[in-house]
C-alpha cells in the first residue's frame, strides 16, 4: 500500500522546486527583471506561493504560481465522484507568461495532483501556445517538443492530448482556438497500462519541458521589429485570452467561484487589451494568416509535406 | 383578451424608435461621430440593429442596439417555467457607453420584453452607472433621477429595484459593486396590483430618461482635466466591467452560450483594459475613495446629510 501521506509532501515538494528553477531560467532569459514573490495562505487549509514579474526586457507581465491546499473537498467534486463527504489535497504549478514583442508567444502550464481522503488521485496538466502572430517553424518547434515528452511515455499520448488541447483551448463563441494549441490532460491515474510512476514521470517530464521550450523562443523572437500595427493586433489577440480564460478556462472559473486569492487566479491577465468593434484584419495581411490558423485539427508535425 | 400578436410589434416598433432617439440624442451631445449600424438577421428568426460609436469626442466607444427576435424558447427558459415545449419572442434596446474622459461614467441600460407561445409574458431592465471616479454630486444627480422614474409608478420601485441592481452588479470574487448601482427588474409582469399598461408605462419612461441622464453627466464632466494617472485608472476599472460582463453578466453568458452575433454581444467590452498585479491605489487618493464607494447598500440620496 502506497504511503498517501508521503507521496503528497514529495509531489508538493517537486512542484516548489520546478517553480524556483522556471523562475530561474526566465529571470535569466530575460535579463531584465527578476520575480516578486507573494506567499499566501488559504484559511481553510494550506497555501501557496505566487510569482510575479513585470516589464521584464522580454516578459510585459507573468506569473509562475505553486500551491499546495487542502481540506473539504467542494460540491463539485463530491458530486463528480458521488461522495458524501471527502478531504481533498491539491498541489501543482501554473504558470501564463505574456511578453512584451508581439512576435513572441503567449504561454501557459499547468502541471497538478489532486487526492481524495478515499484514496483515489488523479494528476493533470498541459502546456498550450498562443502567439499574436503565428511563425509555423515555431509551431512545428512547439509540437515537435510536446510529442518528444509524449513519446517517450506512451505513443498514445501525444495524439489524444493534442486533440484534447485543441478541444479545451476553445472559444466556441467566435469559433476560433485560443492559440496553435499544445497537449492537455487529466485524471491521469493508475490502472492496469500505468502504475503511479508511469503518471508521475510524464508530468514531471512535461515540467521540465517548459522552460527550455519557451526561453528557445523568447530568445529567437524578442529581436524581431514591430511597430504600431503589431501592438494593436497583439492587444486585439489579448483580448481573446481573456475571454477564454473568464468565460471557459476550468480552472479560472472554479476559482472564481470558490473564492480563491484573487489576485493569483487572474495573475493570467494580460497587462493590456483591446476590443474592436467587428475588426477585420486586411486580407493575406500577417494577421489574417495567423487567423487562419486558429482551427481545431491542425497536424503541425506534417504541415511541411505538401498534399 | 389581449391581442399579443399587436401587442409585440407596438413594443417593438416602440422600442425601434427609442434606439433612434437615444442615438440622436447621443451624436448631438458627442458632437464628434456617428453611429455606424449594422442590421444582421437571425436564422432562427428576427434580428436587429446594432450602432456604434467609435472615436467620438466624448464618446470613445459604445453601441445602441435594437433586437427583435423569435423562434423555439431555449432550454434554459423551458426549464425555468416547466414547460416541454414554447416558442418564444423578445425584443428590447442595450447600450453600454465607454467615454474617453475618465471623469465622464460607463453607463448600460437595457429594456425587455419577453413573451412566450403559452401567453405569459414579462418586461425586464435596469440603468446603472459605472463611474471611473465616484463624484458624489454625480451619484446623487443619478439616483435621484431613477427614484423620480420609478416613484411615478410605485412606491416601492426605488427601495426594491435599487437593492436588485446592487445584488446584480456585483462582483462576487473582488467583493465590490461594478459601479455606484442604479435600477435591475426583470420579470414585471400583470398582477392584482399592476396591468400591462402600468409595467410598460414604467418601462417606456426608464428607457425616454437614458438620454436626458446620461447626456447631463457627459456635458458635466468631460472637459475636466486628466493625466496618465486617470487614464491608467480608468483602464483598470475598465477591466473589472470586462470581468463582470465575461462572468456574471446574464445577458452576455446567454448570447455567448446560444450563438448570438457576437460583436453585438461584446460591444459592451471597453476599447482599452488593463490588469495589473496586486494594484492599491494610494490611501486617500481619489482612486481609493472611489474604491470605498463600490459597496452595496449605500443610499445615496441619504449621504448629504451627517449621521
Amino acid at each position: 500500500m502506497v504511503n498517501l501521506q508521503e507521496r503528497k509532501i514529495f509531489i508538493s515538494n517537486w512542484f516548489e522546486s520546478l517553480q524556483a528553477n522556471i523562475c530561474h531560467a526566465l529571470e535569466q532569459a530575460d535579463g531584465g527583471a527578476s520575480f516578486q514573490e507573494d506567499i499566501w495562505q488559504r484559511a481553510e487549509g494550506g497555501g501557496g506561493k505566487t510569482r510575479v514579474i513585470q516589464n521584464g526586457n522580454i516578459l510585459e507581465k507573468g506569473g509562475v504560481l505553486f500551491s499546495a491546499v487542502f481540506g473539504k473537498a467542494p460540491q463539485q467534486i463530491l458530486s463528480r465522484f458521488q461522495l458524501e463527504n471527502a478531504n481533498f489535497f491539491a498541489t501543482g504549478v501554473s504558470i501564463v507568461l505574456h511578453p512584451k514583442n508581439p512576435m513572441v508567444p503567449i504561454i501557459h502550464m499547468n502541471v497538478r495532483y489532486f487526492e481524495l481522503s478515499d484514496g483515489q488521485w488523479w494528476l493533470g496538466g498541459g502546456i498550450d501556445l498562443t502567439p499574436h502572430y503565428v511563425f509555423l517553424e515555431d509551431a512545428i518547434f512547439f509540437h515537435t517538443e510536446l510529442k518528444k515528452v509524449c513519446d517517450k511515455w506512451h505513443k498514445e499520448y501525444y495524439p489524444k492530448f493534442k486533440k484534447w488541447a485543441d478541444d479545451y483551448f476553445f472559444l466556441k463563441h467566435r469559433n476560433e482556438t485560443r492559440g496553435i494549441g499544445g497537449i492537455f490532460f487529466d485524471e491521469l491515474s493508475e490502472n492496469e497500462t500505468f502504475t503511479f510512476q508511469d503518471r508521475w514521470g510524464f508530468v514531471q517530464d512535461v515540467g521540465l519541458a517548459f522552460a527550455p521550450i519557451y526561453t528557445t523562443l523568447m530568445q529567437k523572437n524578442s529581436s524581431l521589429p514591430y511597430g504600431e500595427t503589431e501592438k494593436m493586433w497583439q492587444a486585439i489577440r489579448r483580448s481573446r485570452y481573456v475571454e477564454f480564460n473568464l468565460v471557459y478556462d476550468i480552472g479560472t472559473k472554479f476559482g472564481l467561484e470558490t473564492g480563491g486569492r484573487i489576485e493569483s487566479i487572474l495573475i493570467s491577465m494580460p497587462p493590456t487589451a483591446q476590443w474592436h468593434y467587428n475588426y477585420q484584419p486586411a486580407k493575406d495581411s500577417p494577421e489574417a494568416q495567423t487567423l487562419s490558423y486558429l482551427k481545431k485539427g491542425i497536424d503541425w508535425l506534417a504541415i511541411h509535406s505538401p498534399k
